[in-house]
């Protein structure tokens, strides 16, 4: 039986954040179990006592249970801080550590805020019977290209977001963006250098890559 | 010389969230630095050395120069963890942990982003010389009804969000709702009896009584 069972789906943004995060942790010992949100099975009892939000992804270990992706991979993060990648700076000192969450953060309030409407617009509207709209997409293409030109200077300083190490500030950036570039708008981060080469950098890693071949999202 | 600088303003919601974790671990030592927001200095190259997204609050620490309001708590709960309250159940295990994230993760991506705009309607748009856009207000109370239905849920089940302890997951909440009660939406919250035990006990702890004060954003 395995240890960790993540309840989700292997094309889901949220569900990849954490697969990726187990990888790179180099944590074999999880199992992926499905849940069927055409069937509504994520907003009916069994799975809303695991989330009541009634979204995926939740992370079952023994008698803990988790949801909210960001929360899991910091739980992942913290369990295994001896496997794999230091992806909080454990080893670091604290201010290390703290230069992580703010890039967390700057994830979760800037980047997200403005990259999410225009997946959602451009993926999700159509398999719900309804046409994007193209006012929320443009202006959250404005909205995200102030965010990317701070990114831009940011990643002119140092190679990742938390400094010259690939950290969760990171790996938390994957799955929205990788579905970002097979959109017209990868144009937003092909035209700025050094996001551009920080984005090949972090989603050429063989956890990502073993991942994203799954996030096919969209594609039929 | 005080040790920390805070860089913000005592009636703005991120730094006083700031402020009552530094009260919460009875943190001295620090000073508030007030940027002038009527003249713009959040957008000028002092401060956005410390902010590249010009917007308070900022800690400097030494060397050391944050922002993301929820980062710094953070690094203060871990900075000053033998001091006042446990913020981040550091005493704890791995788990108690863990389920601290859970609900902090919550505050940021379920209560913030539907708290947020009835509070930028209801006191800034007016201060911006701008009609409060209703529609959005109404959109945003009926999604943030439907977070608290299920915060009242939880709340019946624990004392405070992560477990029977007060934690940063609680104190996020308290600036945005502090200015909800202030308005005829505070019926959100006191319609639902848990949720407004709940705002009442960690509402008159002396650490945010204290920064409340100050809390005068909309009252000229």
């Amino acid at each position: 039986m395995a240890a960790l069972k993540v309840y989700g789906l292997p094309m889901s943004t949220c569900t990849t954040r954490v697969l990726t995060c187990l990888h790179e942790k180099q944590v074999d010992e999880f199992e992926l179990v499905p849940v069927d949100l055409f069937a509504s099975e994520h907003k009916q009892p069994p799975f809303l006592s695991k989330n009541p939000f009634g979204q995926i992804p939740a992370l079952q270990d023994g008698d803990l249970t988790l949801f909210e992706s960001r929360a899991i991979t910091q739980y992942i993060a913290e369990k295994y801080k001896d496997k794999g990648t230091d992806l909080l700076r454990h080893q670091g000192d604290l201010k290390e550590a703290a230069i992580v969450k703010v890039w967390m953060e700057v994830e979760s309030h800037r980047y997200n805020p403005a990259i999410q409407p225009i997946i959602y617009q451009f993926f999700v509207a159509p398999l719900c019977g309804t046409t994007p709209d193209q006012s929320i997409i443009d202006a959250n293409v404005e909205k995200f290209g102030k965010v990317l030109d701070i990114y831009e200077e940011r990643l002119g300083n140092t190679k990742y977001l938390a400094g010259d190490y690939y950290t969760l500030a990171d790996l938390h950036h994957l799955p929205y963006t990788y579905y970002l570039m097979k959109t017209p708008y990868a144009t937003l981060i092909e035209s700025r250098p050094k996001v551009k080469a920080w984005w090949e950098g972090i989603s050429s890693g063989p956890a990502f890559v073993k991942v994203s071949e799954h996030m096919k999202f969209g594609e039929n």
